[in-house]
């Protein structure tokens, strides 16, 4: 939304002129709307709520934050709650309920009918992050000998409910999910044929149980709109829509970031998340991260005596160990994005070894003869030292590369999250054996011990 | 696709049992069917697609990797050449010519009708990564005075050729978008309506040179199937479908991980990238930080004196610098990701601030008692040391904090890409920062100097 509309909505607001700003929000996206009366105090809020169309009213609650989903749910009478409750999509009820405190959870589940009730107590079992917990309960049956007319008439009677009425499932009559038929194949056949005849019986479907970050695989590689979910006994239960796999797709690629970057993933978008929470999500890993430092530092402590001969040889440190960390997380990184858009598999073990040694021979190789034209200007005549350095930066990349890409890897194997071995991880690692590696090389090439 | 069906495919492929093969491919997903075709040698290739019917082999040859694409227009003929292009959808024709090499492009274009070659020379024009280089030409347009029946009609005529037919936008003389009209409206509507009655005039557009990023948030907002395409006069010229927006989010997300993990974007799958082509997208970013690595050494060197009378001293180095480098790319990836998703504007500057320094105050305090209580053990009696790292840890902590929160939002109001001051590029600045703090202290506390 454009910032003056805000501005001019506010406006609006400010000056209670609600007929005009009635008149407005009447032409705007529901999403828009609900933007807007998220930035409204909650008096205000319900007064403009109110002066929405129902149909305006349910779309808009559905797009609102949880806080002011709460507020309107506070402010409502029961059988206008009741009303709104039958109205939601079944996946948006779920969401809210998930989030609303227990006595506001308690007055919403009262006016909802004992079907809808029966309804949202199964949907809430699902596991989290499971295609259960992500589907809604709206969607267009029909039967195998239902004809394309009769289809016509059953779409145009229940289609104001459902969720996406382009994909029509065909049950038996023990709800076993038998084909699918879009809508597109329904108008482009006669009225008489039957729907067996048009269906599809091979379709893509997961079960309640699926991980959510597998559903939205099977959307991004299939060009899906629709996934039916069936039970354990393929009883159609549910469908998930694409908008729904957009959303895990952004969730997920946010989990990896935020485990990428050695943190517990969050709950709420940053600015929404309390300073308690944030500090919780990252004290963990820094404190892992801050003993493996410790025991890099008793690394460092056995080579006292070469420093203490030869100070210049810690000067050289943070250059080693900066390059080890970056160049093993640009190899974890793209080994962990590609497992998980499904590109590299663990089979791929030695084919990513292969091609990291080569890549890493070839940029060790560069950054190592930097290095040496470098060194040999600032000190001359120090050849030996200049070698120390060379040669551990050429073999920290290797090293580096070569950790950084398998390591991952094995985290799959072991059927850990590969994402944990990214960056922060990867960079610990590395430190230590570069350091082992540098002294090494100096105390044999300098004669230091 | 299942394991076992692809090797159940590969043996009849193997036994030349096409027959077998053709019935089990002619119930397949044209996705699956492609992923079977990619693995087979170019010449069985050949001969498994002929035995595809035509419908199937459009779609199939659609979903397949260029290489075999490429190897199929080489051994097909002119006529059916031009009969695949022309039943393809407009995008994947434009992204299959800007992969192929010339000599084959040329002879696509000479098998294309003369409205098809100009339509595909207007597509390769747009720039990359703009909503004109990912939008098809297939939709459906209607006018304002098409009733509902004439609608339908004209959709049962043209559907077979329409990338989306689930939303049909209402264009005047001029090709003017003027509304759009989805098919459940129609449905929903008696016969005799006219489509001006049913369309809502305030469509959601992008022009053809806005950002793939903003189209793709734009779907994901509002949770749309299809966003229609104008140019500059408001004329409708294409549309992007929501499988090529999830694409985009995929993609965009794919080159935030490799900016933030310090490398250049790359074209293609890990896998199927050369080894040059990877070490030329990572050797960059390695030799720059590399070179801010020497700066801190540089920094380093000035304390030289202090180390060599505490050689000590060195051993707390690899602890700070890597708590520094790690709780700075916690806070900066939060914030890149959150401006990513448009949760966080630059406006949001001192809210950000003002909660790193809560955030850094809880954290580092924690970190620097478990330092105390480490360190009170380890090396008692040397109270003044202790006191010199836990402070140092604490102010590394809340700058580290501080900068990598901070920093990517100054990097937005500069119109610089924020992802480049994630992890790698924190690191550096934290490291040089938390050693002349440590350093400063230590000078002073342990009386060095």
């Amino acid at each position: 939304m454009k910032q003056e509309l805000m501005k001019l909505l506010m406006e609006l607001a400010e000056k209670r002129d609600y007929r005009t700003l009635k008149e407005k929000l009447s032409e705007m996206n529901e999403v828009d709307v609900a933007e807007f009366l998220d930035e409204l105090t909650p008096e205000k809020r319900i007064v403009v709520y109110r002066t929405l169309s129902k149909e305006q009213a349910t779309e808009v609650f559905s797009c609102l934050d949880v806080e002011s989903q709460q507020h309107i749910i506070n402010s409502i009478t029961d059988w206008e709650l009741g009303e709104i409750v039958e109205d939601l999509f079944m996946d948006d009820v779920v969401d809210m309920l998930e989030e609303l405190p227990a006595n506001v959870v308690k007055r919403v589940m009262q006016n909802a009918t004992p079907d809808t009730r029966k309804l949202i107590n199964q949907f809430l079992k699902y596991p989290e992050n499971s295609a259960g917990s992500i589907m809604t309960a709206e969607f267009i049956d029909l039967k195998k000998h239902t004809t394309v007319e009769q289809a016509f008439a059953h779409i145009r009677k229940t289609a104001m409910d459902k969720e996406d009425i382009y994909t029509c499932f065909v049950t038996d009559a023990n709800r076993v999910l038998e084909g699918v038929v879009t809508v597109r194949e329904l108008l482009l056949s006669p009225y008489e044929s039957a729907v067996e005849e048009l269906m599809d019986p091979n379709v893509i479907s997961v079960t309640t149980t699926e991980d959510q970050e597998v559903v939205a695989d099977l959307f991004s590689k299939y060009d899906l709109l629709t996934i039916p979910v069936v039970d354990t006994e393929n009883r159609l239960v549910g469908i998930v829509t694409v908008d729904d796999a957009v959303e895990v797709m952004e969730q997920e690629a946010t989990e990896d970031f935020e485990k990428m970057a050695a943190m517990a993933p969050s709950e709420k978008p940053y600015l929404k998340t309390g300073v308690f929470s944030l500090a919780k999500n990252r004290i963990g890993w820094l404190l892992v991260l801050m003993i493996s430092g410790m025991f890099t530092g008793a690394i460092l402590q056995r080579y006292e005596e070469a420093f203490a001969v030869m100070p210049l040889l810690v000067t050289f440190i943070p250059m080693l160990t900066d390059t080890g960390g970056n160049a093993g997380s640009q190899s974890s990184t793209l080994i962990i994005r590609g497992m998980a858009l499904s590109e590299i598999q663990t089979g791929d073990f030695f084919r990513v070894l292969w091609k990291e040694v080569r890549v890493s021979l070839l940029v060790g190789a560069a950054l190592a003869l930097i290095n040496f034209v470098r060194l040999m200007i600032f000190y001359p005549g120090n050849f030996m030292l200049c070698l120390t350095v060379v040669l551990s930066m050429l073999a920290t990349v290797i090293i580096a590369k070569a950790v950084g890409g398998i390591l991952p890897i094995v985290a799959k194997v072991f059927h850990a999250d590969p994402a944990i071995m990214a960056a922060p991880l990867i960079t610990t690692i590395v430190d230590a054996l570069s350091l082992v590696i540098y002294f090494n090389i100096a105390v044999q090439l300098l004669h230091l011990a």
